[in-house]
């Protein structure tokens, strides 16, 4: 079978640009972003662990993280039943079904979905908006991945903290604008902030990303990590985020 | 007089390099470092308003936002007696005794000796270590100004809530390891973090401080401001922080 057996109607195959990996995207509905490609590189995890992408949308996490680390399973969990389905593909279409399951679910309730102390890790690139004000069409892939119009981060971290092993990690890509209220929920959920790492658009802007990875029940002690910066001039990603595409 | 007899033995004078102020300073006590020239370019103090410094040392923050800022009043707290005579040796040499006054007192009773609601602002540099561990000797200038000696950050930021008027601000410089218990204290005391600054030595290193302006009672929205780097080579001062010493 053709990669492009595996496409519907208006859906398009991006290239990954690593390990030979092709992702399957509807531009009308969502296209992944460089949050999804750096949380993937920041996400530490260890060989034959199991983790939980929550939201997973067209699976692009746990499809970068088949490639980036030795994971042993990944489980995305995604409300959106045709998201869930073009994921499937996508995952069938590369080979990775050993590894990876899409499983359609709400995060509300993932831990009844999959039990208490089942993961050891949690990766999350959730909306960044708060609430759904202005939403005129609940029902819109994109207003979905973008507004907390489903689910609250409240109910994110929350579910994260139910779902992971003692030790557990939770890595988390956000925005800046958030970031008190982000470390404020993470510690009254015991998930305790051991690295964070701030994203510049350029060296002498505001950041616009900031990726947070946090330990469930760990030690306090944080170490925020060197600065990441996107382009070295306008058209010119650094060095850093080349390596990072695989380019 | 001249400014030297206002020297006691193993004092030196210190060129603030700001409106011809000087400070005294005894090396074998503390020295100010470039945190306290930081906070003093970080807080935006309002023409006008009442401003406490809490554990004031040798009187640089109120020295400083004296040059700085067109705050009316700077009261400069401090538990050391002899650090409170010295910083009064200080103001006085500089004629700045209209504004400036520095008092003897114990963070922990700040809102008793105070009384509650009576700071527009508080600066704060605190001592970055936790608690006292392996200090030889408790009446050390030096480990009281590193150490927690004498208050922990709870007790700060408690005292600095209670004294601060609604909406009034907190301006605090810290280490980036506590920034996850800084925001969670905060957060405890309705201190809303506002704006956040990250002060990294060089643009490809961890960053070694952090600055924070929280408000009493503020909503919620943080912005991370664009990244402050001091060196642009080894012995050489980016252009921004030249400026901030006023070189």
């Amino acid at each position: 079978m053709n990669k492009e057996d595996f496409l519907k109607d208006g859906e398009q195959l991006v290239d990954l640009e690593r390990s030979n990996l092709w992702l399957i995207q509807d531009p009308s509905r969502f296209r992944f972003g460089m949050d999804a490609v750096l949380l993937s590189a920041f996400a530490a995890l260890r060989a034959g662990e199991r983790c939980l992408d929550m939201g997973t949308g067209t699976g692009i996490l746990p499809l970068l993280l088949s490639a980036k680390t030795e994971a042993a399973e990944l489980v995305g969990l995604e409300i959106q039943p045709e998201s869930a389905e073009m994921a499937r593909r996508s995952v069938e279409m590369n080979g990775l079904g050993g590894r990876i399951s899409v499983v359609e679910g709400d995060i509300r309730t993932a831990s009844e979905q999959f039990g208490r102390s089942s993961f050891d890790s949690v990766v999350a690139n959730p909306p960044y908006m708060i609430g759904g004000h202005g939403i005129v069409n609940p029902e819109d892939a994109k207003a979905i991945a973008r507004h907390e119009v489903l689910c609250t981060f409240d109910d994110l971290v929350r579910e994260t903290a139910a779902v992971l092993k003692p030790n557990g990690h939770f890595y988390l890509v956000h925005r800046p604008f958030r970031l008190a209220e982000i470390i404020n929920t993470l510690y009254r959920y015991k998930l305790e902030p051991k690295r964070l790492r701030l994203v510049y658009p350029f060296a002498d802007r505001e950041p616009n990303m900031v990726l947070i990875d946090s330990v469930l029940g760990g030690r306090p002690r944080l170490t925020v990590e060197k600065p990441l910066i996107i382009w070295d001039a306008p058209g010119q990603y650094t060095e850093e985020v080349r390596e990072l595409y695989g380019f």
